[in-house]
């Protein structure tokens, strides 16, 4: 409790199988509590651990950023080591780093890239269960692409948006309105399996879970690209499709400053 | 308890993360054990499942072969779909056929094929660290590539096998002698991530795993490639490396007939 206050922002990887989510939460096990009680232990202090998102229980992030501010004199490295000797195994820090005193992980970011992937062949192999979603059925990748490219640009994504989910604080006044940079979906590393890839300079609750679960309608034929768009502009959730798995879904990375 | 003796071949797959290994053992929840007692709620027929090898506590499989006799009149379709809906989701059954009365999943089986995988950076992916063993290491692939090429052939492989676990019953008489068709080693999916594969016509105990064990001694410079080579000459565990993880280590297939 003595030095100047530092900022201190993380770089880290979860298996969210075994979570509640990131944010803390009243007898739950989530991963902000987590990472935070091992933080006040090392350094004596009271302190909040910044998320730059909230994922839901069974998302699993591969580069999720938070910073939190403290006066401890243990340098980086330490704070590195620390953390990944305390911390259980399904919680890893990939990087600590001194940070600006105006940094912050949510309100600093500029744009988010999630995956979600999905095997769609008879039987799913066991060692891929906890990491992609298993939906057997016909995949027909055209007419989703279409609507990938449909997605692509500024959109007012309310049909995506869990119900009753919005804060106005966090929206900063840009009510359901997000910019989508980059969709895609692509072949996996196996036959019959697919990924997914949204970058987006922000997403609504359950929205890529949502958008994929409407694109499976699409896949299966059980929606067209059509009526896909008429989804999209109607700003109304209850025309889209059903909210697709937590455990498909990664967080790959959190952008600062220019997008890729 | 009424029709035609059957043969009954199935492949499987398991993550081997919560199991004692394959073999059925008092009081230990098992691969076959846990087939077996689905098997005989299906068929009411006290029946013994022969699996192909026997893969250790922790040891993942793709594609392990067994094989069962039986009376009973499920079609192949039934067995499939009866055995998937019963079995825990670590376990699946991708295929299930008739098989000629001789076939025996050991006895005819002409070589089986085993990867290792691995990741030598700093911070393991969580979501990698139940498929995938951590060793944080300067990895030099060249020494590790020449002491592949010397495993390749037909060796007395007794200095890479488990101590006091030889059942000759098991061995056809051919001791310790086994042949390896196909060794390598290639850069995984990730950075800094490799795969080890072994095509061979039959693995002693802990064989890939105490292989593995010594190539890393290898790879990081605490052996050199002729003395990974005498060490294969001596036929005597006590100078190979230690043993690798389970963890790492995927039964990928067996093969009956011609070997690719």
């Amino acid at each position: 409790m003595s030095g100047e206050e530092r900022n201190i922002r993380l770089c880290l990887a979860y298996d969210g199988t075994g979570y509640s989510g990131w944010q803390r939460q009243p007898e739950a096990r989530t991963v902000q509590a987590t990472v935070e009680a091992c933080l006040k232990r090392m350094t004596s202090e009271e302190l909040t651990l910044h998320g730059a998102g909230r994922t839901d229980a069974g998302v699993h992030a591969l580069g999720m950023v938070a910073n939190f501010h403290t006066r401890t004199s243990i340098p980086v490295h330490g704070l590195w080591r620390g953390l990944n000797a305390m911390l259980p195994a399904d919680i890893r820090i990939l990087k600590v780093q001194e940070a600006d005193p105006r940094f912050h992980s949510r309100y600093s970011a500029t744009g988010k890239a999630y995956r979600y992937d999905l095997y769609t062949g008879p039987v799913q192999q066991p060692t891929r269960r906890l990491y992609e979603t298993h939906v057997p059925c016909r995949f027909a990748l055209d007419p989703v692409l279409r609507c990938l490219a449909l997605l692509r640009g500024t959109h007012d994504f309310s049909s995506f948006e869990a119900r009753g989910s919005r804060n106005p604080a966090c929206t900063n006044g840009r009510g359901a309105v997000r910019t989508l940079f980059h969709c895609s979906c692509t072949p996996g590393p196996e036959p019959e399996s697919w990924s997914f890839r949204f970058l987006g300079d922000g997403f609504l609750r359950h929205m890529v879970r949502n958008l994929v679960g409407t694109l499976l309608l699409v896949a299966r034929g059980q929606m067209t690209t059509d009526e896909f768009s008429t989804v999209l502009q109607a700003r109304n959730r209850s025309l889209a499709g059903p909210t697709a798995p937590a455990r498909g879904l990664f967080l790959e990375q959190v952008f600062y400053g220019p997008l890729p």
